[in-house]
């Protein structure tokens, strides 16, 4: 008797929620009497039109290896940055070749905007050619930037790292009695609110940040240094948290235009934080006034061991329900998470259509962003409080997390699972 | 009757378990019958000589304020980064003046290297003066660069830190197919035990580090290059894990040669990562090849949230002990820490001699690093391994940490505390 299969990738950047929602996809497939093997594809659509596509269901053996796979951060099946061409029909074409090829009749995309861009198309695709292969999105995104959902799986984990570590390094500059000012540089280029998340850092009962600049609102570079030398004639030390895509009006980013920063006209290298930290020094005018430009790098998206265990838990619900979406007869949509309250904090699961998520960018609404442009407002710490909420939820031996790790080099032939 | 008090203040940089340090200092004082009041000083010398000198038993009130110290990251007392002159003997004799103003008779100081040597020379004077005052030193440092103990209180919880976040940044780096190499550089300009932390990664499952350069060896920039080559000859992604200290031959800091890196002549912003970094862009000759330089910053000491339980443990016990050891008449002395054994894991507390200690740096023994000064020993990683141990250790509320502030600006005078 012939195989019905499903086939998972992901996309986009990393987080570290995204492997608890491919462990819910996979844990639901292979608990699915209507699906016999799992498969995933190795670095996402790249290496599924390559055929680099593993048996997922030989792979994971042991309810530990699921526990494994909810914790270990960044795509444990690769990404890619592949966009399928514009008007690319025999790319399609290819697509659907593969997935009759290896009986696929589920196909589900891991990822942000551009993925639920390639799962609508594909979702068009095999309808209109009255394929009977259902495509379902799962969203993922640490900038939490996709319409329709609430927020999104990845955010909340990373939104938990920026508040604890933004609170941390406060108590580190505040040692010293000389003026220290630090910039920390928060991930989200478009999008605020992951910047936003550093005004969680209160909770932890530190003033920092002091001043919070989004991408949202034009940055104005002489109204800064104001509110910095303000500050500063206040308290010795203060922390700013600044997205990495601050810009001017005229959209400049300012991690591009650092020239001014040295008389002889060199452009700064790094990003924002850094041209801001030059700013300060050269305009802030206090004396012995230390400086730091801190970037959060790519922990913010990786760091598994500062995780949500909400955010796991969401993030692999997501996984787990696209699945059952599918194989009840959904395509061309996307798990959603709906709130129903704050405290206490209460989601239901939902759909969208994908018409309605693909390529299109949440930002943060413009009266949650207050002081002029300063700082967020009391519904933004009312929305983010629960989705950083938890336990810290680790797998360690000796004190050091351990990862799951598929063999993606394995891959499998369309006989192999037919 | 006339009130015997004990002082202490921290003093060197920051780290996430200083403050189990002094909650065990304070909490055997508080409980002998040998003492009255528990002070504190607030940034350290600075401020005992400014006398900014605060009552801790009166600010700490409850079993959870002692849990919350033991969690909360940086100097809760504040620091500073005054030396006493050489020579300073009006110096000693003012400090001596303080302490007896305030019946302090018990004077510990939490810090590294330069602290101790603080300690050792006012020990020294108070003998000297026949003064019936005792100093003990409690060591800190995430350099673990103190002589006599086998390892510094501090230190296990940034090796964790940085372990950890080597792994997960690792995984980061391999989600696409690209080639990459990520540079990350980790604080300990003399010492590499910090760096060397890094090779625990690897009992997160995953290869990296590549490739870990420690301060102890000369760094040869043409060696380094040849290495990059071979690795990613043989896999797309590599991680290499650096001293901020490294140094040619001559001992010119890597950080400082930047020049070369831009055709203008134009230094390289930034630390020992950027320099490589630009290195490997310029001479690896990878096709779209992607780079990345990472400093772990100020939150390799100041991440409480990765603090490992052993450490915090430990660097109480120290403070503990100190307390006990000048109660029972001992003076110019530093609590250490002794090895009895690697698995399993038992120490025994000892005491130092400040002579032996202060001023000292003790470095990676010349026999740890290995493969032409590109990894560490096995002798190393059993070293390592059980300092990193423990349960994460975190009081949480929704999620984020909570710290324990001293009201730093409530001073109290003299007569207050005879």
């Amino acid at each position: 008797m012939t195989k019905t299969n499903m086939l998972i990738a992901q996309s986009g950047g990393p987080s570290s929620a995204i492997n608890a929602s491919i462990t819910g996809a996979i844990a639901r497939g292979m608990a699915s009497t209507r699906i016999d093997n799992v498969l995933g594809a190795v670095n996402g659509m790249q290496g599924f039109l390559e055929r680099r596509i593993i048996n997922i269901s030989d792979q994971m053996k042991t309810s530990e290896d699921f526990d494994l796979l909810i914790h270990t951060p960044a795509h444990a099946l690769g990404s890619s940055r592949y966009k399928i061409p514009k008007g690319g029909k025999e790319i399609y074409g290819q697509i659907v070749e593969i997935l009759k090829d290896y009986n696929i009749k589920y196909f589900f995309y891991n990822g942000g905007n551009d993925s639920m861009d390639t799962v609508n198309k594909l979702a068009d695709f095999l309808r209109d050619a009255g394929e009977d292969i259902m495509a379902v999105g799962i969203p993922k995104t640490i900038d939490n930037d996709l319409e329709l959902t609430d927020h999104t799986p990845g955010f909340g984990s990373a939104a938990r790292y920026v508040a604890t570590s933004v609170a941390e390094v406060y108590l580190d500059t505040t040692v010293y009695p000389a003026p220290a000012a630090t910039i920390v540089e928060i991930m989200g280029r478009n999008a605020g609110w992951l910047t936003a998340a550093s005004a969680l850092a209160r909770d932890c009962g530190v003033p920092a940040p002091h001043l919070i600049y989004l991408p949202e609102v034009d940055f104005d570079a002489s109204a800064f240094i104001k509110e910095v030398k303000a500050l500063l004639a206040k308290e010795p030390h203060i922390l700013i948290a600044v997205s990495e895509g601050i810009h001017d009006a005229q959209g400049n980013y300012l991690a591009d235009t650092g020239a001014e920063a040295d008389m002889f006209g060199h452009k700064t290298l790094g990003g924002a934080a850094t041209v801001l930290e030059a700013m300060i020094k050269r305009e802030a005018d206090v004396p012995k006034l230390k400086t730091r430009a801190i970037q959060l790098s790519t922990l913010q998206r990786a760091a598994a061991h500062c995780a949500s265990s909400v955010d796991l838990e969401e993030s692999y619900q997501c996984g787990y329900r696209a699945v059952e979406a599918a194989v009840n007869g959904m395509s061309d949509i996307m798990i959603t998470i709906a709130r129903i309250s704050d405290v206490p904090y209460v989601v239901r699961y939902d759909v969208g259509r994908l018409d309605d998520i693909a390529n299109k960018e949440k930002k943060v609404p413009a009266d949650w962003i207050v002081r002029d442009g300063t700082d967020v407002s009391a519904e933004m710490l009312r929305y983010l409080r629960p989705l950083v909420a938890g336990e810290t939820s680790e797998l360690l031996t000796e004190g050091l997390p351990r990862f799951f790790r598929f063999d993606l080099g394995r891959t499998v032939m369309p006989w192999e699972v037919k």
